[in-house]
């Protein structure tokens, strides 16, 4: 570890980005000077590649929480991480950043995709293909090799293991049971449950407390409400996807012309009549500016932008009493830094 | 469990390999019915149709060979297995086949094949496609699934799970190894290491002893054992494939065909002069039975047959010294009777 601690403050000390990014260089050096596979030189490179184009060129937010997350779980205890807990708190944070690099190589080949994170497709590359199958393999199987190397003998080890194990299962399978979901567009919730919820907040916050030695199975309420939190976070994303500046949000929203299921169009199939639904059906999914926009007018003229701000008042209310009935400080620090940090966010 | 042990014998006895078909059942309608999934019928259609195309189909020795082995190691101590322990042992068994569903699944995508045990592949199916690397996936997470039920009180749970991510990752980071080693087919040894020698030959061994209370790391002369033991079947396989009855084998051999990176082309390769050389690499790879003709007239000009007994005597013998020298009586029962099926075998 550098010389300066993560935890430390002044103009010396590195932040937590910084260090969160010097991990990712170890992390990488280490696999590929894996002893159990002699790699080549071809190998060595191709792996470097693969690695730095799919698991970096994401905002890192998910694996970040990690580390932020540890830390208040500490400051309330009043004591400081140790560097070595800092360093573990971001390995597991790079543990779920490969794991969305894993999701994402991988969905992008079955959703056909062209583009992520503004570059083609890991697939899309001319020398790349269908062996991203295999790379996208490999990033799973890095996890296993990543975390057994620091934490095999951690009293945790098994329920880290088992809390990944979970969270891929619940990825895949909600894959299946949404293939015709996707079509009636009727299971909006289901969908997002896993997508983004699970893994975006309520994992980051299960590394954290797994470090912090705690047994996850008290925490199935603390679950619940991040999943909540993440599920309000999706609607968030589809509403500034419509309604959000697009220089705020760095993106021209495209839900409409994608005929994405989007928090919008489920809220304006509830309210609509037999008419508007017509309109509805009629415009949604075509890339037509004038179709798109008779979409507009109609969440308009039900206001969803009303309906938006009061579903975002009750669902933060809901969430804060729900986090005040948390018995443990620490724990309710956590999900109120998580809270305020999305509610009424316009970017 | 059905009232007849699978232990014992007598008419009204089920055979092991039917006990081990009964227990895929189970497996099966425990996933199905997993309360962390509420399926819709369509899903559950889906995946009961994915888990028999893919699970089932194949010899199902790999899976049966963790029931062999459990039962000689529990008899060399005089002791017969339980009902309980056999049930295990077949769960461990399952693990290993739904292991090499998965292979097979996404295999067949990344190697774009057509048929796999004599049906089309999986993702050629046309209500498939490449959802079926998303089948791929569930396959893989439905061990972990399968395992933590049955397996997460355990003592060796830990060391269950490093197996199969241990594997996972061998088999996947071989892939990358090898793109160029396909080319020259100079890796030979290297590629069949993991591909065959280890899930086939070591798995099975490995999840019975952990089942009989062992640690694996008191058996690494084992492993180096069984692994030397699936390259000599491999190179079995390579050879009846140009050498062995159709009828027996059950298959028309089209390794020259191909362009496999067969135990016979290296060895010819080896042995070849400039000449000869060029003979082989402008016939092999070649549909036309002329060219293949050319390649098994020169193999018989190298004495191919010959040098093939030679080395499938001093393998046995090889084998057969490093068994002996193994402590462990039980142990020793075990890797003989794997020698014994395959030394000789010409099907």
């Amino acid at each position: 570890m550098a010389a300066a601690g993560a935890g430390a403050s002044g103009p010396a000390a590195e932040t937590a980005a910084a260090t969160f990014r010097r991990v990712y260089g170890t992390l990488k050096a280490e696999l590929l000077k894996d002893p159990s596979f002699d790699f080549n030189d071809d190998a060595i490179q191709w792996l470097e590649s693969m690695l730095d184009y799919n698991v970096l060129g994401g905002k890192l937010n998910r694996g970040l929480a990690v580390v932020e997350s540890y830390k208040i779980l500490k400051a309330a205890s009043a004591t400081e991480p140790s560097e070595e807990e800092l360093f573990l708190a971001c390995i597991l944070g790079w543990g779920i950043e490969w794991l969305q690099a894993y999701f994402l190589v991988l969905d992008d080949i079955m959703d056909n995709s062209q583009t992520r994170r503004g570059k083609p497709c890991w697939f899309r590359l001319p020398k790349v293909g269908l062996i991203a199958i295999n790379d996208g393999l490999v990033l799973r199987s890095q996890i296993s090799r990543i975390f057994r190397r620091y934490f095999r003998g951690k009293s945790y080890y098994v329920d880290l293991l088992d809390l990944f194990n979970e969270t891929t299962s619940g990825q895949l399978l909600d894959q299946i049971t949404t293939n015709e979901g996707r079509k009636d567009l009727n299971k909006y919730r289901r969908i997002v449950e896993y997508k983004t919820a699970y893994y975006s907040f309520y994992l980051p916050v299960a590394c954290a407390l797994l470090l912090f030695g705690e047994s996850l199975d008290n925490y199935v309420q603390v679950k619940h409400i991040l999943v909540e939190m993440g599920v309000y976070f999706q609607s968030q994303d589809d509403y500034l996807d419509c309604f959000g500046e697009p220089e705020i949000i760095g993106k021209i929203g495209s839900d409409i012309e994608d005929f994405k299921c989007s928090w919008l169009f489920v809220q304006a199939i509830e309210r609509a009549d037999e008419k508007q639904k017509g309109v509805l059906f009629e415009n949604y999914g075509k890339s037509d500016p004038a179709c798109v926009a008779k979409v507009k007018d109609l969440y308009n003229e039900l206001h969803l932008q009303r309906v938006f701000s009061e579903y975002e008042r009750e669902s933060y209310e809901k969430l804060i009493s729900a986090i005040e009935a948390q018995p443990n400080e620490a724990v309710r620090a956590v999900l109120k830094s998580f809270l305020h940090k999305i509610y009424k966010r316009s970017k």
